[in-house]
């Protein structure tokens, strides 16, 4: 398997680095700084970490799965040359804090967060995939019962296919994954989180569920 | 069954009306005049015609099927007496079109289109449904398969109900009903259609497919 940087230490990247390291990946995980009490937590797994930077260095995939508000500043304090030529998976949700009520989608049809990130490095192939479900169904899609669905967004079909390798070493299998075109289309996905939350809730704060799509 | 009044003789009011007919509902379906020439293309359905007017008086059950751009104008039109009391069933989408691009949702998170029509009309019992979805499969769940969802959002109990009622007639059972809560939860469906359109072109421009909420 390839070298794999994860940005950011939250519950999204702790849990994709834990499986990827049970994989067998050579994975290291960057927060804001390398000496961040939240690496402390990582401990445990077998992975390396770092700062941002060096995580970005580290991996010839790259996971974005820092919170989408700070995505872009995030990749900036990398800058451009550690993402040259690589591909970078967007995992991420740009979600505002509202005071009182349910984080709102700050995402337009026509921006979403991934496309401004490949906007903004135009020689890194993105990939938006995996943000339309909690990170367990994320790395272990057999915990959700029958053929729910995994999208894809990306302009690069090589790039597209090295995650769905990275899709399929977590178990998921081919007819799961949706590609939905170019990274035009990630703001479907993007916009999809406001229902998402709103069916967990529904479920009693439940978020092993996943969306499928089914037809005749 | 009860007296539905349809506004809207779009693909989406004009199948609804189709489908209530042959279910036996008596039907009004209005248009922005009564003597709208769209309404020819309805005489073949056993469903009486009128103005936008008429089809919310006939109507102890109104479907709001208009394009969401104007659906609150529409309202307007026909005036809150009418409305008094009934419920409101509000199948539209609020879609922009984009010169060379898809449709473009202009909902945001905190301000769906039944919030603001339930908003405006405070003593009308909005209840947001059926929306993320082609119309065919609204009125004839079965032609896809698997327990696919539709959702259901209101802040009256009696109202949903009277909903649920009407989905049961297209043949929805009650395991594919998710309700979301109240009226303030309609915002995650509105936003699904990005992904919808994407979904369905992805598919290469079939929309008999439906979203599912899949589980452990």
């Amino acid at each position: 398997m390839t070298t794999v940087g994860i940005l950011g230490t939250g519950i999204v990247g702790r849990t994709l680095a834990a499986r990827l390291a049970e994989l067998g990946a050579d994975v290291v995980v960057g927060a804001r700084t390398a000496d961040s009490q939240s690496l402390e937590q990582l401990a445990e797994l077998n992975v390396g970490t770092g700062s941002f930077a060096d995580a970005a260095g580290h991996g010839d995939l790259i996971i974005n799965a820092t919170n989408g508000l700070h995505s872009l500043a995030v990749l900036e304090s990398v800058g451009s040359d550690a993402l040259v030529g690589k591909t970078l998976v967007d995992v991420a949700n740009e979600l505002q804090p509202v005071e009182g009520g349910l984080p709102k989608p700050v995402v337009a049809a026509d921006a979403s967060l991934a496309q401004r990130i490949q906007d903004a490095y135009p020689d890194t192939f993105v990939v938006k995939s995996l943000n339309t479900m909690g990170c367990h169904v994320m790395v272990n899609p057999s915990i959700v019962a029958g053929d729910h669905t995994v999208f894809l967004s990306g302009d690069d079909a090589g790039a597209k296919q090295r995650v769905q390798e990275l899709l399929a070493s977590f178990g998921w299998r081919p007819e799961q994954m949706l590609d939905l075109g170019g990274i035009d289309t990630a703001a479907g996905p993007e916009l999809m989180m406001t229902a998402w939350i709103r069916v967990m809730i529904a479920r009693g704060f439940d978020g092993t569920f996943n969306w499928a799509v089914n037809s005749a």
